[in-house]
């Protein structure tokens, strides 16, 4: 059994990882931190965990935590998580850090969009955790990023094409979707259940979202070259999902088979990649509570352009669920171990 | 007063109607049709109207009820609409028709996206009902086709962009949302509440949606030459609302400030469409329940993109609100008359 | 034209105070109090309101806002309001306190379930503001206290039965569930979407809610003796609506025709109070947006019980609309001015 | 392995039978039964599944089923169940029927709410499916009748109360609300987005849901006399999710302590019901997609009341985990085999 800890367990992604670590066979989920909540059961803090754990919410102290597990979970905002990273690998332990710290390889472009990062060196060895496109290196990592949740669903289906050379990388236009779990747990009015309640808005319109360089970096090394897009995210009156819907230019005439057959051969053995068949296209309600990316596409002869459209639950594939794939390969797991539960629908 | 009458009152467009007409200080609903329903009262039908109508739904007799209504509202699939809409004309009455059939003014083209047209030399005098670009010939017309739901709000949007040059129409991508209500009140699976709840998908994905040459037919009338776009349409877990997002590459450099001075002067006498000031984006709960379109944009300077935001209440400004302003003018009556409630919110 | 303003605007129940009097033809909003958005359009706060008014929210200040006014909604929470309201009234000017400060005649009962009251001398003056009961001591009112919203969903299904001796006082329990804007718009985790949505909970369970001593207050009026209830509050995942389902054992046996009867008896000059037939019960759904109060009942002959169910939008009649329908008689207005509108469904 | 299958899969606890029993590490599912989608793959009806399963939906065929399973889940409608389980039985074969068939013990009580019945004899043998209340009896069963999803929230408060005398058996009433798989996933208008949306209502109000003679009947074997209670349904815009919010009149005064210890210790063996602690209460969202029945209580001395609120959802607890936890007895499984993941939040 595999000792590990959750930094930063009172949002939607902590309580998440501590579902699906609760029922892993092969870990202990030894110890939840959180500073708004230290001293109370985190089964009181989220009640759907009553009977499932029974750990106390504590402080963070790095060398009290460092006896009790051997693998962490950083679920803490960025910057938090560039101080506590290197302190965590410096006592020899493997990280899964769900902040945006060690995402993007290029620091200027994080200092650029985020704030001064203090801990560049790490940035290096740091993997980036889509374990479809970055197995073999999660394996050996000791630092994994784990992406965020519009480049997951984005990446996953553009990548395939862009390596292809199926697609024109100048036109690329993403237009995604989140449920409300995505906008953090933090008391604020424009989250309430009456302000989002049915209803639909964009936000960050403009080429400003944050996750915009980290979807640019991995369609980059897909394409070969520097990649530029557009991404206006918008906020879904649901909790769990994201679909995200791309379009781009075909640069030769190509069959909708041989496209099929391309995401077919890519995700063959992947077991959390979905490609749906022709007329088919994901909801969001069909991943919901589970680790799956499913991918649809069609083609717009009329325009000359391909659509795809993914899905994913934002907070599994989106966040933990992926966490908790890349420590089960970190840790030499068989990769699906506690996250092999089908959506659930309704 | 004006005898007006709905025909086909059952849907959530006549329900819509009759919210509106009955609260209309100048016309009298005196016949709704419904063969379903005939012989119940509209308000057990629809109880939110309870006390506000006595009217019973009926069936369909173009005689009996030419005695009764001097206006109607066809609120009728299409194909029924172009059998009945020449049968009121006929009769000397004026109709504002809410289905497809006399909206696309090339026959050829209706015939490509539904099915063989039974009257074509009326489609010839039909006016296309968006009221803010065909106002004077609105005033004019016995027959007014009012505009699908998509289309309106991307057409508000997109018209004035394209009538100036300002951005390149081979570049266009629509990404539209909409609520369920959209999707009519006919007993489906795939629109039970368990079924559309806390989910979001595309649908009619590849350029098949048969709105899609109505927005075509506008934006071309707009820019002045044969707009081809791609035009994607999702269902959200909404009752009432569309929200599109529409890209497109800028033709020449420009400013937010001379493209929002653009809008300020397109719209500044229209009482229902409202421009958003700088970093203000629309949400569908923001013109819930009201007659109004309310437009933001962003130019995205690293991809050379503007993108345009617009939102309607889809069975209001997309429907039974837009097709009561049509017969406002239709009838010499203030445009606004009985329309001029603020949006619900929350 | 009568001036009036809302001081407190920046809550639900503010925002539909403003939507509501924006489209009322006998007064003119001319001010709104908000200190956290002081400075501020009330349209950039609710933008909704777009187009619908130029206020700009503004501290409060007494002796400026009697200059623009000469009734006030105060919308303010309870303890603010007992020190308000008295400086108002001795400027001569009307006010609709929809807090709970002046709702309670007894003062004890008051202090022992809020706090110290500072103007119980205000206490006695006050008129419930209840027109279905208190319809002509309102007239003359220079004080209103607007009722709660569960009590104003109860007291009207409730009071006839009471007055009749039909059912036994002792053995009221009522079961009552509210949408999310009950619960106001301030930044808490608990009223968070994804904390609300998808989910259902009670809350103040064991007697314990503060609309009880209110809602025993009239119970016991119509009854004539002291009456000791069962009142449980739910939580809705939707934004607007109460429905509250009371339980009673019947005194004698009488048939639901009488029932009936006797309220179509009490409640038939009512313009905002609607008696189903047989077998139809309200649904929330049925009078959202609307001053409608809705109610229905059943006889369980099984258990001797009559069953009635009532209907309000918490935020029209049980807040603004009613407070609006008060300001209508206290000031000579057709009581249905401004509330006209029929229940926007779906 | 135990090879089993499901009759009736089509619906939403079809669905939720297959999603468990995929991940049941003890049986293999062979066989899913629908008339209206015979030959298509469940996963094409349930794209959740895609990927979980192979079955092709099928026609029942008793003989050919018998070949390929050894334990049935009956999930077809009342009647139906009646002459389909018999059949099952006589080859030699166990069944859960979540019908309500089997579930009366007296076959006229039976005949008076549903339709005569065709095969009494079997009634005897049927055990009452709460594990809690028959384990023993389950484990030997062959025949378990799998009880309705609001008696099962219900009585699991209800009945220690009952056994032990604290509350007076003829002042029960029980108002439940339930989530909207309860009404099944047949094409209605009733059960469409818009009309469940943002809206809530009472049903089968007066003692006449069908659920009524179950909740008695068990409700009387734990009292040892005819209990008679007030059940009203309420239907909630969520999709999963009961709460049952019951009250009763105490006996004799009793602490909170003392009925805390009652509950602690009747259930401190469960594995699926959850006593909450002081001052805690269940919400509908902490218990989804688990098999736990939540239960919270209060006392409400100025009414000498309790009042219990218990929570599960009705798809699981409510129906098709409750029957694979009964398969586990059946079958010398684990009772927690499958059922064993934490609810998920949010």
């Amino acid at each position: 059994m595999l000792n590990v800890a959750i930094i930063g367990a009172s949002g939607y992604t902590g309580v998440e990882l501590a579902r699906i670590l609760c029922n892993h066979p092969q870990v202990c989920l030894t110890a939840a931190t959180s500073r708004q909540y230290a001293g109370i059961p985190l089964s009181e803090v989220f009640p759907n965990l009553r009977g499932k754990t029974d750990l106390i919410c504590e402080n963070l102290s790095v060398p009290e935590l460092c006896a009790r597990a051997d693998l962490f979970f950083a679920a803490v905002p960025h910057k938090t998580a560039m101080d506590l990273v290197p302190q965590l690998l410096e006592k020899g332990k493997k990280v899964v850090d769900l902040s945006a710290d060690f995402r993007l390889r290029d620091v200027t472009v994080y200092e650029e969009w985020y704030q001064k990062h203090s801990s560049p060196e790490f940035i290096k060895e740091a993997v980036y955790g889509l374990p479809e496109r970055y197995r073999s290196q999660i394996r050996d990592a000791r630092l994994v990023a784990n992406p965020g949740c519009y480049p997951t669903s984005i990446v996953l289906a553009l990548a395939p094409l862009l390596e292809k050379g199926i697609i024109d990388p100048t036109t690329i236009i993403i237009d995604s979707k989140s449920g409300t779990t995505g906008a953090g747990r933090s008391a604020a009015v424009g989250t309430l259940f009456c302000e989002v309640h049915d209803g639909f808005k964009a936000y960050k319109v403009g080429g400003i979202h944050r996750h915009l360089p980290e979807i640019e970096q991995e369609l980059s090394a897909a394409s070969g070259s520097k990649v530029t897009i557009s991404f206006t995210p918008h906020l879904l009156p649901i909790s769990r999902g994201i679909l995200s819907t791309s379009y781009a230019t075909l640069t030769d005439p190509i069959s909708a088979d041989t496209i099929r057959g391309l995401y077919q051969d890519t995700y063959q053995k992947e077991s959390f990649v979905r490609v749906l068949p022709e007329n088919c296209f994901p909801a969001t309600q069909h991943v919901r509570g589970s680790n799956f990316c499913d991918i649809g596409f069609a083609i717009d002869r009329r325009s000359n352009r391909i659509i795809t459209i993914s899905t994913i639950d934002n907070i599994v594939k989106g966040a933990a669920g992926q966490a908790v794939q890349n420590m089960n390969l970190m840790c030499g797991f068989a990769e699906e171990t506690g996250l092999g539960g089908a959506p659930f629908f309704p």
